[in-house]
């Protein structure tokens, strides 16, 4: 088992990685505040990890109420976090009780924001069990649902008291999804870290093949510079919107496309390639960069083109981003691999360009 | 215009108090991030205030989009809160906006919780039109909405950047209304400032009929209180619990009645009683210390008995309160006159006979 800690004062948690750690109940038991807690799954994880989870903390003398969701991006909304306020009110659950996100993303980020917000905000832990969710969105406390005119519009920053990704759990992970958290591991090197993304070009084959070592070691090196970069700038002022590159345009995709046709990592990836052809166009990226992050995305089994809807589209749903200020689209792009910027002067047209040259 | 100061180190804010305030834009004008505002109102105090707080924003060169919610308790859910979130949307608001509510409780906690969580937190500020609002609800960051099974389960400590309480809008404020404003006065009496209610026992009539100057105290003494209280302990941990004398029997009535039958501060009031009732029982008040508290709250025109709901349908409700501590009930209760404690050892039975002889 590894550990790394998010240093972030009196929020600061630990995230545990590695194989099993799911069943140790005392990696949880010093962060609950009392000896009960909800834990929130959906109907694919839920089948696979939940019994051996919850035996674990029964064990330990802790209840454990559960409530299960239907699984997908589709489901991110009010209907079904409801499901879990639900839950939580019905079994009588208290502001002191812990609630525990068993699942991917889509889990996380709406138990997260059911713990933000049940009674005012309860305790929280994160058990990711998606390499997207390892790498990226169990660790750093964003927590979301979508809205019908924006992804992850409504939401809260609130941190897990700790984090357990098991590694053992992505045997059961499908490819496709696997591929598409890859996108994640693949942007760390991009925005901040060149070696990783060396290491990238000469091992991801072993990691589409499970090899346990080059799996614990690409969730770690995410997870490691996720933890800085948030301990540096918890709510996104600054440095902490350099992690969503390709999120912007890949936010477009998804909702122009429907929640849940695209995989969010799908989506990225997509996004991230109109990045760097932007950031080609713009003089900053030579063709050969461009051509070495295609080559690494076209390996990891990612899609190089967004879907062929109308420029006028991309560009109408990207003015809804959550970084956009007085009216000007702000994006990451690449000053080189391993160096991302947040640059708000590219002209509407050369955006348009880039989107038409990476769409179809 | 009287302000006084919020002391929450980053987070501290002024609220200023006089007749007019809302025509002056130069209070809110420091406090936005950008030029831009969205305000929510709703159906009731829009077309009395909007207009003016509106033209003072514009002609200081502010954009103004606004959204009007229907009035009333009953709307305080997640399907009103959504049409916050369709407008800022439709109008491309950004994180950078500044959410303005214009309006008594409902529509600042709706507000309030929709600025907090809108692309997880846009600044917000407090413009209250209620006596209710005034001296409890738009002080202290406490932001909700409702759910079937308990009043504001779902919300978020969040606060405003500035409060502008323009005590000239109470005119136009209905009787029944004043008087549940009321109910949170008296309270600040009750649980910390003997002064206070000795003051009420001398002049409620006067705030009973409108006199600027009382209202002004009274108004200014509660908010004073309430600042103390929110700066020593802003989500709760401790004293702050203390401002929720009456409050849990109170969302019983609230609940068990239908939202908005019973409006908050009659609940309030008949809670208040009954935890008088409960304290007197523990031998911590004396029958003449009820009868006073009892004779005022008549004065002021609130109820001080409780609808007649079934005991085991009070209990019920009750222990789904936020103050609920492993299993146990957390119960506001008196001293003395001026003095409240929080008190988790009262038996069940004596809850009830105490509910029992204040109900009906």
């Amino acid at each position: 088992m590894r550990t790394l800690n998010v240093a972030l004062g009196d929020r600061a948690y630990p995230i545990h990685i590695g194989p099993g750690v799911l069943d140790d109940a005392g990696l949880i038991r010093p962060f609950l505040r009392t000896a009960r807690v909800a834990i929130v799954t959906n109907d694919v994880v839920g089948p696979l990890y939940l019994a051996r989870l919850q035996r674990a903390l029964e064990a330990d003398g802790v209840r454990v109420d559960v409530v299960t969701l239907p699984d997908g991006e589709s489901h991110k909304n009010w209907q079904t976090l409801n499901l879990v306020f639900d839950m939580l009110l019905a079994t009588r659950c208290e502001r002191s009780t812990t609630l525990i996100a068993l699942g991917g993303g889509v889990v996380g980020d709406m138990a997260g924001f059911a713990a933000a917000t049940y009674q005012r905000g309860m305790p929280f832990i994160q058990v990711p069990t998606t390499l997207l969710s390892q790498v990226d969105s169990s660790v750093g406390g964003k927590t979301a649902i979508n809205h019908p005119l924006g992804k992850n519009m409504i939401g809260a920053f609130y941190q897990p008291r700790v984090v357990l990704a098991d590694t053992a759990t992505l045997d059961t992970l499908p490819d496709r999804e696997l591929k598409a958290g890859l996108a994640e591991v693949i942007k760390y090197g991009l925005i901040r870290d060149p070696a990783l993304f060396d290491w990238l070009e000469a091992h991801i084959e072993r990691v589409l093949a499970r090899e346990p070592e080059a799996l614990a070691f690409a969730i770690e090196r995410s997870c490691a510079n996720k933890a800085e970069v948030v301990a540096a700038d918890e709510t996104e002022q600054g440095e902490r919107a350099l992690l969503n590159l390709g999120h912007t345009f890949g936010h477009a995709i998804e909702t122009g496309m429907g929640y849940g046709n695209w995989l969010h990592g799908e989506a990225v990836a997509a996004g991230t390639m109109m990045a760097a052809e932007l950031s080609r166009r713009l003089g900053w990226l030579t063709a050969a960069e461009v051509a070495r992050i295609e080559a690494l995305h076209v390996r990891a089994g990612l899609p190089v083109l967004g879907p062929p809807l109308p420029v006028a589209t991309y560009l109408e749903l990207m003015a809804n981003d959550k970084k956009v200020e007085e009216g000007r689209l702000r994006l990451v792009l690449l000053r080189s691999i391993g160096k991302a910027v947040l640059h708000a002067g590219a002209a509407p047209d050369l955006i348009g360009a880039s989107i038409e040259a990476r769409c179809g």
